[in-house]
């Protein structure tokens, strides 16, 4: 089987060989916890003075040199002997995989898979679910006040104590989205307590795109820190397309499965039922899905709360459930069977993204009744998940002014019983097509340091088309600044140590580190050369911007320089120096004139 | 003259004619004032439902047809006749164009202008400023109760009453930059009471950039929005190139005079006088240099302050300040000359900008003793100012972490008396460089919603280089949706119809209408293009980000037309339905359980 034929994503692959040749200033280092198989990847920053500083590394075994990663083999499980060594969980035999789960009628005068090949040709695997009886839930093992592995890895990465990852846990203040059938992540958390988080999403649709390229966003999108992805294929070869993205997928995967149940009815929505979409959340739990979407909170009593909104629902999962709902005149499925569901969803330890499919869609809609009365229910639905011990999070808009985006979170906070607020921005305005990133990145950053746990990245496409690989890296910087932002507001403990880091290499011309330190380096030392190519220019005192006589930092160096050796002696020498001046009669040191 | 060898900005005129020519779904109007010759530009966006949407136009009449343009003549001297008809200024010789103007040296080997051709060729003029013991300057007007055609064509570009933006510069609340010797400007208003503006830097360094790019860069910052742009020049050529900026821009024109100064000193701060300042100074202000940021604040005894900061002193002005009080041990000539200085920028209607040469230049440096120590002397200062009745603002930092932003516009107002403040960023984290426009334009957006009047750009090159074309384009779109964020969140009159006609249009698949309203009408239709490039794409109830079946906003639609016609109408049979639903028994309308 060649590469070119079998559409199979080997291109990460090459890529990565590629890298791994660069000499890229910093490497990836591990740090074990209590026992050999726990090792928690950083990326560790080495600097011209000698130090180094540690970052958080969301990129997985791609940036490791020495692990062979094939994306035909899929990521090693990691998490396996923790998942088998607690021993409530068992393989079965499985739902039959069916061609109708990659949009493939057998009416279709062309059945089959565009091409077989393209099936993922890893390691034969059974599905794996709670056994009766058991509560297996990341949830469920923190309320009875066990640690396990993932919370062990998950506190060395964020730097706390693994106590204060079980408490989060147990109190649904964070959630830990680890589904027991994707043992290839390295286990993450989400909560206000902890660093901000970056989802960035995926997914052809009908008009465009390819698997090849799904999986090569997927690691793209995690090498520049994504923290979760979500695959939103909507087109064919949505369940072979996910297959390939989990098993090489180093972070957990959200997805909405009512985009495939949709499919299976062949985009019709009246046609949806319960029966066809608890099927689907179970071929999607099966293999791996970390987390769920779900429109639960879209009851028929809501949408002619949005008749009057200047752009209806905007989400596609809220669209969908509402126009079953009035097809039907009958209240939402999900909502109906939502007990059920967090049964199924419990037993695979698949974490609730309670959706907000009635979010606003425009400036004008924001914070209205139809968006307040679903956070209700959502609120509602969050109780009922915790009683089957799944985990929850709650999804958040949308088309926010800055003035009304407190006023989200608090209501959240307050509704939801401080469970993760996970939103997509929101966006400050709608005026701004190609430049939703940066609309929606000043929400972001704001609502994360009043305290949302994840933010859904918002790329340069939004509201266009379908995101390239240029948008999605553009999509999680844009993000990344909005999170950390938040981090450094909200006063976490190590935050500023990395601006600490990047400004002493500023003050000091040490351009190296200054890339290196980079949030993307490659972008940072692109534009540097772009005026000032020369390698001397990366150890000048000076850059093209204002040149050599107008440096301030190189005219503030001289200073320090001149007024004495380390900074305590300039402090003192100017000190003294301006108490003479002081004490010759100058007014300089008299109060100032009021 | 041929225009290649002339080194002349002749491509700016033959890109306007280029654009002349393209449909652009919108054209160029004016709204006429009580006279004539006080006509206000605004750019008519046309709509393919027949409406149409005005918009606030900066760009000049570049943009306008009927105008025929040419830089090498300048634009046409708008206000000369206001300003003739008040009779209260007088020409006079003016002072003498120097070589040293241009940072030519007579020692130097190769005397005289790199180009002689690049002197401006245009209508010869004689400075201007006022009589003496006349009060010109807008404030003085204001003051007097009188409402000048400069306030009044203001008042109709921000749609509010004359009385308002008389009363408001009365106060010292808003600033109307507007130089006696710069009739070319179209007026404009910064204050916290008006929208948001933006300010974009250009300027050549010693290291790279030409006059023709600089005039370019400032006809393209202004086509993008900019209300002000600053010209930072530092290398050579400094006065011709700010000739031609001022003769060719529509809006008010910003300087250093220090940077020049230290030029004419060949960059060795010890060097400077007040002397050679003031004459600086002149020479600028007789040019028409509208707003000038004077570094006054950097006192001796706040250079100590600084020595233990992460990042010393980061602002040019400041850092050449602290430099020459610290070589001389004297307090700032800038700081003793203050009142003389007053006087000079009062004859020819200058208004200060003055600068925060200690502000901070890393997270770690952000509000400390040495920035509000300045911030306290420049509140002193504007009283000083204001008795001069010289318009005044005062800048702002910085880099800032979001939780540390309020404090700095609280403290501003409290202490500046409500001049407006006019910040850079600020910047909410250290670690981005190349894409420092997003860092900033977060803070950016922050502190305007909380009262700026007004923020100065910053683009991707920020720190890294000198910003290009796209740079500038970049920088100013940021910039330009932050500042309607704020307007947004303010609550400004009329600030959510631009939203509102873009959103119904998304709503409406009016794609035409959605890229003519987009901040950046051209990036928004390559975008939707690149994945849709067909022109019945354009009239398609979906894009290829959800494809057909997906589309919320087709559902929402459908929903809308399937029970309904009218929103009204919708609503009412919506609402009937779910009222037989709910008499049937279902517990859709039970109150949320709680």
């Amino acid at each position: 089987m060649t590469n070119k034929d079998a559409r199979t994503p080997a291109s990460v692959q090459d890529e990565k060989s590629e890298e791994a040749g660069k000499s890229i200033g910093w490497h990836k280092a591990y740090i074990e916890g209590t026992r050999p198989d726990l090792r928690v990847p950083v990326r560790q920053v080495h600097l011209t003075n000698g130090q180094s500083v540690t970052l958080y590394d969301t990129s997985g075994p791609y940036t490791d040199p020495l692990v062979d990663t094939d994306v035909r083999r899929g990521l090693s499980p990691l998490r396996e002997n923790w998942i088998i060594t607690r021993g409530d969980t068992e393989e079965y035999a499985g739902r039959p995989v069916r061609p109708e789960d990659d949009g493939i009628k057998h009416t279709s005068p062309r059945g089959g898979l565009r091409n077989l090949d393209a099936v993922f040709p890893g390691r034969p695997r059974q599905p794996r679910r709670g056994r009766e009886g058991q509560a297996v839930t990341q949830l469920a093992y923190a309320r009875r006040g066990e640690i396990t592995p993932e919370m062990e890895y998950v506190a060395i990465r964020e730097n706390v104590a693994p106590e204060v990852v079980r408490d989060e846990i147990a109190a649904g203040r964070a959630v830990l989205p680890a589904n027991v059938n994707h043992p290839e992540i390295e286990p993450m958390i989400i909560g206000k307590r902890f660093l901000v988080k970056v989802n960035a999403n995926i997914g052809n649709s009908a008009v465009t795109s390819s698997i090849e390229e799904e999986v090569e966003k997927m690691t793209w999108a995690t090498r520049w820190g994504a923290d979760t992805v979500m695959d939103l294929s909507t087109g064919r070869n949505i369940h072979t397309t996910r297959e390939w993205v989990l098993r090489n997928s180093p972070v957990p995967i959200g997805t909405v499965p009512l985009y495939q149940a949709l499919e299976k009815v062949d985009g019709r929505a009246e046609e949806l039922t319960w029966e066809i979409y608890k099927d689907t959340v179970i071929e999607q739990a099966e293999q791996g899905v970390d987390y769920m979407t779900v429109h639960a909170g879209v009851r028929l009593a809501y949408v002619p709360l949005t008749a009057n909104r200047k752009t209806g629902i905007v989400s596609r999962g809220g669209s969908i459930m509402a126009a079953w709902c009035l097809a039907h005149h009958k209240e939402s499925f999900l909502y109906e069977n939502f007990e059920e569901l967090s049964e199924i969803l419990a037993a695979y330890d698949v974490t609730y993204s309670l959706g907000d499919g009635l979010r606003p869609g425009s400036i004008a809609d924001a914070n209205d009744e139809a968006q307040f009365a679903e956070l209700r229910t959502l609120g509602e639905l969050n109780r009922i998940a915790k009683r089957f011990n799944v985990q929850t999070m709650i999804e958040g808009p949308g088309h926010v002014p800055m003035h009304k985006i407190k006023e989200n979170i608090d209501l959240q906070q307050e509704i939801c019983d401080e469970a993760p607020f996970y939103t997509l921005g929101p966006l400050t305005t709608d005026v701004a097509p190609a430049y939703d990133h940066i609309t929606s990145g000043i929400g972001a950053a704001m609502i994360a340091w009043w305290g949302t746990a994840m933010l859904c990245y918002v790329t340069p496409k939004e509201h266009l088309g379908l995101p390239n690989r240029d948008d999605v890296k553009t999509g999680v910087i844009t993000y990344k600044i909005a999170a950390h932002a938040a981090d450094l507001a909200k006063g976490h403990p190590g935050a500023q140590e990395w601006d600490d880091a990047l400004s002493d290499a500023r003050f000091e011309f040490r351009w190296e580190d200054q890339f290196n330190l980079a949030l993307d380096p490659d972008t940072a030392r692109e534009f540097h050369d772009e005026t000032l190519p020369a390698e001397p220019a990366k150890t000048a005192h000076f850059c093209s911007m204002c040149g050599p006589k107008f440096c301030s930092m190189k005219i503030s160096q001289d200073i320090r320089r001149e007024h004495g050796g380390t900074r305590t002696e300039i402090e003192e020498g100017m000190a003294l120096k301006s108490k003479e001046f002081a004490a010759s009669g100058n007014r300089v040191y008299l109060p100032i004139a009021d």
